[in-house]
């Protein structure tokens, strides 16, 4: 999937796909999300509980979950973050959900895996504004989470490490199988409706899906926004290059997955687009250079939301409460 | 129980009580929580979808579970709550659970019913932020909560009096039975420890059952914080005085429930007591005119331990996405 950077490429392989009479899995380019399969339950409900912690922020208010929200489609749908202190954050929340099949993590792709990620927002100033010392100080001044700890990993030091571990663990079960268009890709044709039918083959034709494709429909590659013609924003967002260096990586993010995309509103990285038909025209201007008519929006935009699946059923974590010893919050200092 | 006002009348009682061979749950002045009667399932359930709700405030990011955190007792444990913009509130947010065994709600008891303190925090403008117009424009946007609506009230109104009626119905169902000591109450003799006995004989005889009393040991009075001695804080709320104008209800507040009391530190409306055993301390002077020695403090602490109930078990709901109609939510304006 790594291969599929340019447009140009792929372009004849998907229209020949579209063409094709009788599509099957295999042929087609986006594939079914697989069920999640929990191989340690221990470590999978430790990283729970720590994805709801809100004492991981200073303020003891904000937890991974204010932002990633699993109510809501597994991000706040907001233009931008509320961090620490109400500070506005500098770019959309990408959702955590599927976030296991993404090439990389964050827009910009900067933490190469979920356990990466997962220790940047802790500390991050503008965000949950801790340091990993306090967090971790917090962690081992509750009995609990140690005895948790020492279950899960053999010993009772709680480090930053095991916390990133195990939040990573729990967030590669948060996958969304099932959806209409994953039942229809396994072979039920009644899942989809005429239009939402006429709405695929255009994602296919005219080019969406080569950059979104594989499981979660995007998020295995980096594209820059803004192919065709420039992106206008007041974001001061840069993307890629602000990882590689290079100025060829302006403005390239990594493509969304398009998952669940109907349940979170507003659309890209400054959530420039308040709604589905306004991202789909945009995109269709930009990286495809082509004026997408009202109903061709219409049909993709009624295929995108046959690609809501499942949401994983949390059962909310019950806290181990603060000792004695646990430094406290402080939100207002 | 609404008689049980000075704590002088009641105290022969007790010590009678006291005194008595074998304690029969008729004879304790503490009651076992009973388990929830749900009465309404579709009704608790869009409840719970409201509770989680944070479309519900103006800016799209806090919702009843923010200050009333399920998963740390029914509270945030803040010295006081954050609001919208990161406002500090006035108080300490008292816990949600068991909260319909409340005499009234609120610290001041200025609500009568969880119905009618439902409605409050949404339209306040250091809490949610938003207005009862706006937060109905939200949910009447949104067809799969109309649909439910229609399903639980018969009509597509979407008022109200149907929202904080159904979060009442979902709080309602926020009851923590089977902690050790109902277990106890109920006649298991192996339930407590002699330090948590030994605890338990000393909160009656010295009198905090007086206040603290019933199956929320506490909740169903209003008592003067301060009655043998002033207490010193400065926390501009004056209590229940602003709900009767009287002066003698000056510095009166709604006695808090105890139960689950082990997972929420800080203490007391003002958060002016960081651990249990400060709390108990503080009590034992201001209400009592008594200083707790150190073995009595420690022994009501494991006492107060042994009142965490099981927490009500919760699957997050998921929650229906925004059209294309819901009005956004404004965080940073």
């Amino acid at each position: 999937m790594q291969s599929l950077k340019y447009l140009g490429m792929m372009f004849p392989l998907w229209l020949a796909l579209a063409a094709s009479a009788a599509p099957s899995i295999q042929s087609e380019p986006i594939q079914p999300i697989a069920k999640a399969v929990i191989r340690n339950p221990a470590m999978v409900e430790l990283g729970k509980k720590l994805f709801f912690e809100p004492r991981l922020s200073k303020s003891g208010f904000i937890s991974c979950n204010s932002c990633h929200n699993l109510s809501t489609g597994g991000s706040d749908n907001l233009s931008s973050s509320i961090g620490d202190h109400w500070q506005q954050g500098p770019i959309r929340s990408p959702s955590v959900l599927n976030s296991s099949l993404n090439v990389a993590q964050f827009w910009d792709g900067r933490a190469k895996s979920l356990q990466e990620q997962a220790s940047g927002p802790i500390a991050n100033p503008r965000e949950m504004a801790s340091n990993h010392v306090l967090a971790l100080d917090v962690l081992r001044s509750i009995p609990a989470y140690v005895n948790e700890f020492d279950k899960v990993f053999g010993n009772r030091n709680v480090s930053m490490q095991q916390v990133t571990k195990a939040i990573a663990a729990f967030e590669e079960t948060l996958v969304t199988p099932d959806s209409r268009f994953d039942l229809w890709l396994k072979g039920n044709k009644q899942a989809l409706n005429a239009q939402e039918l006429r709405g695929y083959q255009t994602f296919k034709t005219a080019g969406c899906v080569a950059c979104h494709n594989g499981p979660a429909v995007g998020g295995n590659s980096f594209q820059k926004m803004g192919l065709v013609s420039p992106y206008q924003t007041s974001n001061p967002a840069q993307g890629r290059a602000g990882v590689t260096g290079k100025d060829a990586d302006r403005m390239a993010f990594k493509v969304p997955s398009l998952r669940n995309v109907a349940l979170r509103a507003p659309y890209f990285h400054d959530a420039g687009a308040p709604t589905l038909e306004a991202a789909v025209a945009t995109m269709g201007k930009l990286q495809l250079g082509r004026a997408f008519n009202q109903q061709e929006i219409g049909d993709i935009v009624a295929f995108l939301h046959t690609l809501t699946g499942k949401q994983p059923r949390i059962v909310l974590p019950i806290l181990p409460a603060s000792s004695n010893d646990t430094p406290r919050p402080t939100p207002f200092n």
